[in-house]
């Protein structure tokens, strides 16, 4: 077997994170050398019971110095924010970045009008945004990848092949259904048991920071996307229902069907995707229905694998130089 | 106590015969006299375990000679087609009916596009629509109530406002999450435990028939609600996003408050609705929110009273002279 | 209508005391005069939305000498230690008080084995263990009522009946499974959706607190019950599954109804019970199977409202000279 | 890579199908050439739309010559007694085995007893009990294996350790707590969602056929298992509670260490096992607590890959002198 490339998990005690160590346990290319959180001090199993005998590591108090120490690519699993400082120093490191959170994402004025001024904006100009589907080759050649938010990356998919039918101006709906993994792990009154089972609410309508987002990697201008999410009684799992204006003669599913004819992990369904057909995978599932001038797409996700992790790793991969696939899991959590 | 005014109920296998048959146990003034299901031959304990020592008596098999015999007013709890059947039989027996089914709720042309031919022309000319917000006159002095359906009751309360304000010819989004109840007790492969849990899809996307019945009442033309119904892991409650393009400079949550100044059974909410918050009552929540033309609204309800059985007994108490809140649940199933 | 009484409830944040709240809300001889939490200044409606338009009241910090400036009768629903200390004022101020904590419950060496040094003793002497199956005729006459907890509730109303067949020394091992709201509101890892939601667990084995108060009342000597309870995914109800070895000639259903035919609350099935039956309600459901000489009790209840709030209430009901059911619920959460 | 072995899989609708479905198709020595189900003529993609563009072959009714001609061992996952029927055949046509049903589990009489005539009873008799860590040289040599139950498999792993501590003639309680996975996929009113959310209950308490399994494999003679299944509402996994009556002085933690020491895939916890660890793999958890004279076993597996399929492609491994890990799962589906 050829060497080893070493990687490092820095935020590993998040959802996020475990997806990454899951799938480094089975990649045969990856070694991971170095295992980071905020606070250290601690194991993985200590993390993640459920990874007991299977993925054994110290975990580290994180550090930059220690990551280029060790590895030649970092996950990096944190906070927006947090991000960006580890990623200016790793990059002065000569370490190879994935970055997980919204840091690198968007253009300077929209980041800073969404979060908090950027302290990084050097890399930021140079980061690729990582949706292979869209920047396969940016990716291979990039140092760092940002990688991208999970309500995007659904609606993006879904909605890409469709931009030159839509009506000039008009607004995109996007009617979004996360998991409650997607709230991370933190506690809240919004993500306790009782709090979840048995309801369902809106949350951030029309105000959401992946709106910009979506509107910026769409190209349709500030405000013409109008995002409302939900929070649902489920815990991975994305569904986002699109509402288009439209005009021209198409076959929605045909049209679909020929963009993706290349993409192993996009599938077009002909009837309404469900989220437990792409549990576990890195598979975006997409139904489109036209009437009139209406295009209705329904598109399904993991949202902390195709929506975060798993994203993460084909983004690796291909800046490694690797077949892009090695250990995406494609294998769905059913029943 | 003032004599007990006589009712049946016939379809009282389903979840929303078991609802009916909760709030007229604790009804001051209904006696239940008559209990009927297609099939008869048995006990309610035997149908509903639940109320095993609350609720006792018989089951007949369906019969308009019967209901007539013991009932001033029946509440039809069975499939569309089947009910104007028994509809017909009624009126002539002179007595009431509210109707839970969609037989009586359109008109003719429109029932007949999206359901079957109708026998029972004569009686559809009659009836009244059952909402009390918006017919509370008509429902006094109606012989027969057409019950409306759940996604057209938590669609209507929540765009009905704002009507005025519409773009014209704009299109209506209106993407809507209902709990399992809703789908009913048959057995059927998308109600099975494992096909929900942890799950979520679209169903019946663009040509559900309620959105015929939303076009008709809110008076819009056809084509121009854009109706998507979901499926969620959960049994009672319904919510639904109704995305509106609006003009003109109005505050949506002080307009929502002045328009149900008068309504006990309508709240408004200052932040995004939740279905716990009505499940078990009458409630209908709203939330709205404006940003440039458009205009979200999100309306909770639970499917299966105020969506079905606790309308049907308020239709009940107003076409029988009495105070029009008796026994209609307002205490929710929290936590 | 005769002169109201005036009640209190202490605790009035969480899930008992949402449920108190209720059924004062619909209670026809008790008026809701004072509510207290521990940090107070806040809403009903703030504290629980759900109540919204239902019960408008202020809600104060708590303190003794206003609630005995308001209130004939206190509900306390504090936690333990916190609870005896307002009980002593509360005496001392001749409020009767029905308290939902564990600090009544246990002779004085039993509770301070298991919880913290009594501050109280001369209340606890009097205190009665509020069981109306039990003591019907002591709480009519109490000033201070214990009320039990939830998993003694479920387990004592089915092992009662059957204590004089029970093998000698033999131990009575009680599988408990609960919903999460007896883990109360508090944010804790082990309440967040993530963890609850597909997941099961036992807890506590063979060391919880309730199983010196269920050897206590069923007065089978220390070491006598083998108790593990179980945190099973869902919000509302208790199934408990206790093993008795017995000997002797018995059916065991019919023992039951013989011993229950009194008791409105209780129910024998003749099948395996389940939660959904009781939740919402005051009722107990349960089953019974002998073979051999093992005796399988199976024992139902709405663990927030039989094993806390409901019997509270009927506990008051009790001790105010009121008939006993008023106001408490029987009308299940179903479907 | 050396060749690969053919292998079929008949009855692939269910959920064990689809189980043993996804491990090979991750199985770097099995080449799957032969699916059937009962009713043939549809593809895997229409049976399990997760596996669409994951694994696609048609799809043939059952047929044992057809079985023979393309498969060298075949995983039969049909109901008990239609499998007999093809196991007779398939030895014959000397294809080995791997048999899911109950048919070649027991011994004769006590497969009568539970179950029907059994017509192969010279197989039978040569039929290995498919729990490797009990059997493994058998299992090696063996042409026909009969994995094991799911409630037997949780339960024997936890208590065969202790047998030897076991008071004589005590009886062992096991109160086992099952996902709606393992009610199968067949419809029924037990396995609606609304029946099963927010509800459990046992069922077939004291008499389900498992309990004669798990009594011969301890061989601790008819009548000393009290076993009681729950169903609870989750998808997959089980949690068993398992009550032993013990003397002697042991630690059982150490003594489950020891037992396992060489057992790759089961853990000993210090603390309450928990399913969510356990989901989507072949790994059993176990955890004890001894108090004393009672010894409290709590176990955990995946019910439909170790208590069915993964044990069936270990076994199937062992049969064809591949390493038993081979293709099963250890990365749990959490969170």
């Amino acid at each position: 077997m050829s060497k080893k490339i070493n990687v490092a998990v820095i935020g590993a005690s998040g959802y996020t994170g475990v997806e990454l160590l899951k799938m480094i346990a089975v990649h045969p290319n990856f070694e991971l050398t170095y295992v980071a959180t905020s606070e250290g001090e601690t194991t993985l199993s200590a993390l993640h019971p459920a990874l007991m005998d299977v993925l054994e590591i110290d975990v580290s108090k994180a550090s930059a110095q220690d990551v280029a120490r060790y590895a030649d690519l970092a996950f990096l699993a944190l906070p927006h924010q947090t991000a960006m400082g580890f990623v200016k120093e790793l990059m002065e490191l000569d370490v190879k970045v994935v970055d997980l959170s919204a840091d690198y994402r968007l253009k300077l004025e929209t980041y800073e009008a969404n979060y908090c001024p950027h302290i990084d904006t050097k890399n930021l100009e140079h980061a690729v945004y990582g949706i292979a589907e869209m920047n396969r080759e940016e990716i291979k050649n990039a140092r760092l990848v940002a990688n991208p938010g999970c309500y995007p990356t659904a609606t993006i998919l879904a909605a890409l092949p469709f931009m030159q039918y839509r009506i000039k101006d008009s607004s995109i709906i996007v009617d979004a259904k996360s998991g409650v993994s997607g709230a991370g792990k933190k506690l809240a009154t919004t993500t306790h048991y009782v709090s979840i089972n048995e309801n369902i609410h809106a949350y951030g309508p029309l105000g959401h920071r992946h709106e910009s987002e979506i509107e910026e990697k769409l190209e349709v201008g500030a405000g013409k996307i109008d995002f409302v999410p939900h929070l649902i009684p489920l815990t991975r799992g994305m569904l986002n229902s699109t509402y288009m204006q439209v005009e021209g003669d198409f076959d929605p599913i045909e049209l679909l069907r020929a963009y993706y004819k290349d993409e192993k992990f996009v599938r077009i369904r002909e009837t309404p995707v469900d989220v437990k057909s792409v549990a576990g995978t890195h598979f975006c599932d997409i139904y489109a229905k036209k009437r009139g001038n209406t295009l209705f797409l329904s598109s399904a996700i993991d949202n902390i694998l195709r929506g975060a992790s798993s994203a993460a790793m084909l983004n690796a991969n291909l800046m490694m130089g690797l077949p892009e696939h090695t250990a995406i899991p494609f294998i769905a959590y059913v029943p």
